[in-house]
């Protein structure tokens, strides 16, 4: 997969594309990640890429033209061949207008050949960007940042972990909070479903078993799996219920999923 | 403000702590950052940070001991004064079971005097840490990653340009989508509701007003104060409404903003 970032702080991404699974996927020549400056397609002395906003108002805006051009230098697909999945590329603009990223968001991009991430400054960005050249507008969270490439990173991060062969471990993948379950295959288009059951993840414990006093639950440490397993499925539900009720009302609970969690509401009562 | 940022990847942070707004209030002394590596406080020769699970599964844990040491060397308060509030710090674990960030968690962050942020792997960070050890646990979206590092960056620059003064322009913090309004005041505690209206931003243009034919819309150019306020009011909420319905129903809407949310339908169905 190819993912190229248009962006005015291209030192941004010195750390954020050089560790664990981004690096092994670029080194294994499965992800080729190229950070583009936009500073590169203007032609004035100051290399200017914002202006003022017509109508007033506060804060700078990008300005068309560079974004235009650099998306030009890239020999990306047409816009409405993008658009109809005609050609398995997408140009992005992060922006906290755009869709919420989820899961299944990560899993459908994650089959494509080519993304093109435009990183705006959350001030603005010219709307024609994203009516003539975007194909999609994402936003990674209900709040307020400086620009747009923190988001590309999470995208360059979630997606990347999806391509297969990326995660020297592949089990892990599918245990995780919010992973598609069947694991997205590339190609095979959207996700329909997420994760495995909609719950977060249970609790997890690693040696020492007692650190100064705090211990791991006998559980645990005894190694009967049915009993792992029934611990697991409840520490999850416990952790949703308290921290993601919301996630509840879409999970596929099964019929010992609700005597867990009937269970848990007595406990609270009594 | 001071954030201490715990991780076992360092160099991830020397892009992102080193642009724009986040630079600029580093500068100004109203945001100290420092990063603290986690292998720094472990005892072996091989700087061993993480282990198997208890209880069988893939993926390593992290650790508990060297979270708990890095923490005593920052001389952080107690976990009980941290969650009582008699202590104005936070020690928050990047987790995808956490809480979801959002504005108004931004501005209650904002008020406080320090935040630590241990940035776990998202595989897992021994239980005892979240129980323990931070006083919360917080997610910025529903997708997985390979760390908390970029969530961690991502609440740096949230909470960052929400420290008074640490914005050039102050005024456009507030027109942002999710913003708090009235705006945040460190000190004041949590902020009670989000965002002027809790829309999305409406759209934003800049020159040239003519572009290969795509062109400002001539509200914006002519200038007439009334007329772009309503403009921008309609496609602020036409924009909600497209990518963001759910943003609507929590919206405070004006009879004015029923009555064009009522002529948006009416425009569909004819």
């Amino acid at each position: 997969m190819k993912i190229d970032i248009l962006t005015i702080f291209p030192d941004f991404f010195r750390g954020p594309l050089d560790f664990g699974i981004i690096r092994r996927a670029q080194e294994a020549g499965l992800a080729e990640i190229a950070v583009h400056d936009l500073r590169q397609f203007t032609h004035d002395k100051h290399r200017t890429v914002d202006d003022r906003p017509f109508g007033g108002g506060e804060g700078m805006v990008l300005k068309p033209e560079p974004i235009f051009e650099s998306l030009e230098a890239l020999a990306v697909a047409p816009q409405s061949e993008r658009r109809s999945g005609e050609a398995r590329e997408s140009v992005i603009l992060l922006s906290a207008q755009g869709r919420r990223l989820d899961q299944a968001l990560a899993g459908e991009l994650s089959g494509l050949q080519r993304i093109v991430l435009i990183c705006g400054r959350y001030e603005g960005v010219d709307e024609r960007v994203g009516q003539f050249l975007a194909d999609r507008e994402i936003s990674i969270g209900d709040y307020v940042l400086s620009g747009g490439e923190i988001g590309a990173a999470v995208i360059v991060d979630a997606v990347t972990r999806l391509i297969p062969g990326a995660l020297g471990n592949e089990a892990s993948a599918r245990q995780e909070s919010f992973t598609a379950h069947p694991p997205v295959v590339a190609g095979e288009g959207p996700s329909s479903t997420c994760s495995s059951g909609g719950l977060l993840d249970y609790p997890h414990y690693t040696r020492p078993a007692d650190f100064r006093g705090m211990t791991v639950p006998q559980v645990l440490v005894q190694g009967n799996h049915e009993e792992i397993r029934r611990w697991r499925r409840r520490t999850a539900l416990e952790k949703t219920l308290r921290n993601r009720p919301d996630l509840l009302a879409q999970a596929a609970l099964s019929k010992e999923d609700q005597e867990i969690l009937a269970g848990i509401a007595q406990d609270k009562l009594s």
